[in-house]
């Protein structure tokens, strides 16, 4: 069976995280938009797609533990010239360079780490988010569209691009195709803004189709979203009819729900009846400390969340 | 049969990339004094010893063109903040400050890339050369040290340092010991710097010791300099009793001649009725055209130099 998941960095690298551990054939697509960090360093001065969510992924499907994976997470410090870079990113970018093309590169270091699953970039042309704010603002570019206030109004690329041929070949021979989770806009939706990913989902009538929730609302993108808000968007964007979607029913604990709140962010609220199609209710709450900031976040536990997402059709599992 | 090798980057890289084809187990000793380009950087940045001179020996015992041992060797350009960084470089820096010593990350990157034999620094201790330079100055740093105008009338390091254990216990238990090609001073003797080094060598009077001449003089460290001068100074520093000097007899085609001879370099003339031990002179030189300054340099070949090596007490080859 062929899953093909669809997001960004931190969300999709835990649905994956999850899968593996199954007997099925993963490919997981992943947005380039990303502007923050190494990954921005390295797109602006190295002009390539920008490497950090492509490796959060990679690192996701290769051997737990392994030293070469912790390696690629390895992050300098200090106030030198590589602070802040990971060495997976700067992998990356000299593959880039030695092999031509991004998605090579992929491949190539993919190989390396004898990965389960392939990891592709949706698009290998150099696209920006564009988004209007609820203010009336245009903010460009994926990081300051998340630390600018207030939710996005709409989202756009600064220009046109299309999907990776074996992007759209895997949409439309996948068994399952799950979206999400990950940032609404900056995760999830920019990868409908490439064009024909929509269309190739649309096209494969035998799949499954799961959207996969958010367990907090966030800042800058989402702020006060209940579920069907997030699921609206999607839908609008991607243009995609879903078979059912798959969010967590579980409150994280008070302390942390309290710091999130206090940074404009909550739970997610399950308004169900809105919806048409199924809506599965599934306690998948665990706790992450985010290296970058220091914070205990809500985050899909991977296990609960991969079974969750094989289980909708019984598949069997391992 | 174990061969040990002491050098520095280029050259003992030549000798391994050879030795490596027969059936013999190699053990690699580099000198951690270099100060130049991304080395200079790291050890500067990061305080770790410089990797560029390791990472060269741990790819010249890398199978041939995988692409691992391309990446290694990977080095950025441009004007980013990563001009000038080879990728290897970068792995060591990461893998060093992810296992607390550079020993472990030379074990863990040789483990990787599956290398045949081993590549050991001198040293695990930060440590500088200071050079008196033949007109008097004091110069301190292998870097500044190369590109100094005279010749190095004395060498020794900035404080004393003591060589590994691995380094003690190969050396003592080698069948043979090969010192050189490489930058006399701040590649070959450099290495007798350290304590423990010459000592090892010469509490082995089992080995078979040769010394490898160079096959051009350096300006800013030998200018002039015949072979017996080379292996005089060899001596001084380590005490050692050689076997044998293998030399190049080739003179390199006379336009790359013209050239070393504009830059105040020569082949080292071959003065052998001044030693009482044998000379072995063979026809060695290939040309190599150096990545970093874009130069044809005359260079060892290093199946060449391997078989006159291994040759030498008629060990049967591979």
């Amino acid at each position: 069976m062929l899953i093909v998941a669809i997001g960004g960095g931190t969300g999709l690298s835990t649905l994956l995280r999850g899968l593996k551990n199954f007997d099925v054939d993963i490919v997981a697509i992943v947005t380039v938009t990303d502007e923050g960090g190494s990954s921005g360093i390295l797109r602006r001065e190295y002009r390539i797609p920008p490497p950090g969510d492509v490796r959060n992924n990679i690192v996701a499907l290769a051997e737990d533990e392994s030293l070469i994976a912790k390696l690629l997470q390895y992050r300098f410090d200090g106030n030198g010239s590589l602070a802040g870079h990971s060495l997976g990113n700067l992998m990356l970018a000299a593959l880039t360079k030695m092999l031509g093309s991004f998605p090579r590169a992929i491949e190539a270091l993919s190989d390396i780490l004898a990965i389960k699953g392939r990891v592709l970039p949706v698009t290998d042309e150099m696209v920006r988010l564009v988004a209007k704010k609820s203010n009336g603002e245009i903010v460009i570019g994926e990081e300051a569209i998340s630390k600018r206030e207030g939710k996005v109004e709409e989202i756009k690329l600064d220009k046109s691009a299309s999907a990776l041929d074996e992007v759209v070949e895997n949409l439309k021979k996948a068994d399952m195709i799950v979206v999400g989770p990950g940032s609404l806009y900056t995760s999830v939706i920019a990868n409908f803004l490439i064009d024909g990913v929509g269309e190739a989902i649309r096209d494969n009538g035998r799949a499954v189709k799961i959207y996969v929730a958010n367990i907090m609302t966030q800042p800058g993108e989402t702020e006060g979203y209940t579920l069907y808000d997030h699921y609206k968007e999607v839908v609008k964007y991607s243009g995609v009819k879903f078979d059912a979607v798959l969010v967590n029913s579980q409150p994280p604990p008070q302390d942390v729900l309290e710091r999130y709140r206090k940074e404009k962010a909550d739970m997610v609220s399950i308004d169900f009846e809105r919806f048409d199609i199924p809506v599965i209710l599934e306690p998948m709450v665990t706790l992450v400390t985010d290296e970058r900031d220091g914070k205990v976040k809500a985050r899909h536990d991977p296990m609960k969340l991969a079974e969750a997402v094989l289980n909708f059709k019984g598949w069997k599992k391992q």
